[in-house]
């Protein structure tokens, strides 16, 4: 049993909220922390950074997860986590993992990931997709301190600074777009800057895109599909929420990235059940 | 030992083809089909289909794989091919499953499943995606008959009938529009109506979207995730693949298929490496 992270006192908020701690050479325990829940379940896309700590632990020739597809099997508590992973596949500078996290003896999560090091991909950008026009930050609806009663069941709103473009929070004054759309801008509350396990969490951290079609009930994800495609550059992430097919009690969500350098550094698609309501 | 499907003589080519013959509780073989390959490796789609097969096979009461996230090892060949699923949650009418494919001894396909039953689902659609403007199959360009070296490596287009909108094959005469878009349509070649499977295969029979970037090389799929959300129509289904994320030596691919009747039936994401050219 031995640490896999430094001591806590030298980590960001969020490197501490999803250390995990080494039981076995596959296996892992983590404290799933409370304050980044919403409605009562741990966030989902900080789940993802917790079982991505242990992937890079069992992995240490690739160390990103450029691709994690997770399914998710029922909501997750504040408190001990059991993680184990498993390698699938080694290449030389890539692997493929599977990651499974419980609680209690009942299956959270399961994962698979191919892992790699963003740091030694080639340097080509061809990106055709333009970053969306977002006001700047500080024109910006602050989510904590909104309006709305989503704020009050999600403690996680408080990890984050993150800000809703007005033009795509007309749900916050009961008058949502019906377009499926929500804009803004994350970063950690303690202003750690990004790095490829934080975009993670980002994936899944802004208010669920349902709001704008006045949808506010709980929508529990099914699976959700991340790509890290690079490493992104220090400050504010600007976040594009965008759901299009809504159909038969179930909805996809797509989620971009964008570095304050204007690189989309990540993307996700995920697929829900609609809210009961 | 015990066949899992009726005589292949009643059977469509395609549900011949990507037949699972059951060897014990949890495991399976399968007979990958040589002429469904593209660039001397069968066709990711297609195995997709065989293993949804065998998941199908082992979960009876949800037998739809709504969402299927598919991590690819390494290229597959005609031949043999040794199929386990394992049941990771069951639920009253969804189930999440494992699924692992392989050619002697090595992993070719890992993949996790959650399965369902689109039948049985609510037939609420408020999807706000609009079907793509394609023109007609016959005002389309059958890319079987396509002068263009794809072709010839590519035995698979003969298992389809596969049209390409002239406003997107630009590529084929050497012209690629640089937008990264292909659109067009597809049925099977015998035919045979579409089902749940067959639009898994569906998702990856299309030329890469790369070709429209004049990227005409091998682009290996490293993680391909299927939504298949209504039982499609009889009739052709109409194909939209774009790409918006260049970059790093990867690229994203987004795959939308409609069915006849106007339906958003499935959808996919894939994370694959560039061509090396």
């Amino acid at each position: 049993m031995s640490q896999t992270n430094v001591s806590e006192s030298h980590l960001s908020e969020f490197a501490s909220a999803t250390a995990v701690e080494r039981q076995s050479e596959t296996s892992f325990t983590a404290e799933l922390r409370e304050d980044w829940s919403v409605a009562g379940a741990v966030n989902g896309g900080y789940l993802l950074s917790v079982a991505a700590q242990a992937l890079r632990a069992n992995s240490p020739n690739a160390i990103d997860p450029l691709v994690l597809s997770t399914h998710y099997l029922g909501p997750s508590q504040g408190g001990r986590a059991d993680i184990t992973t498993r390698l699938i596949r080694e290449g030389r500078s890539s692997a493929t993992l599977a990651v499974d996290l419980a609680q209690n003896g009942a299956p959270k999560i399961t994962a698979l990931a191919t892992m790699g090091n963003l740091a030694d991909l080639p340097d080509d950008v061809a990106t055709t997709a333009a970053p969306p026009d977002v006001p700047d930050p500080d024109q910006c609806i602050t989510i904590a301190e909104a309006p709305i009663d989503f704020v009050e069941s999600a403690p996680i709103v408080h990890r984050y600074d993150m800000r809703l473009d007005p033009g795509t929070a007309g749900f916050a004054s009961g008058q949502p777009s019906g377009r499926g759309l929500l804009q803004g801008w994350i970063r950690l509350a303690d202003d750690a800057e990004p790095d490829p396990l934080s975009l993670l969490a980002f994936l899944d951290a802004f208010p669920p895109v349902m709001f704008d079609l006045g949808r506010f009930n709980w929508a529990p994800t099914m699976e959700l599909t991340a790509h890290v495609r690079a490493i992104p550059a220090p400050g504010w992430i600007k976040v594009r929420l965008q759901t299009r097919n809504i159909a038969g009690g179930m909805f996809e969500e797509d989620c971009d990235l964008w570095d304050s350098e204007g690189r989309l550094v990540a993307q996700s698609r995920q697929l829900a059940r609609q809210p009961r309501d």
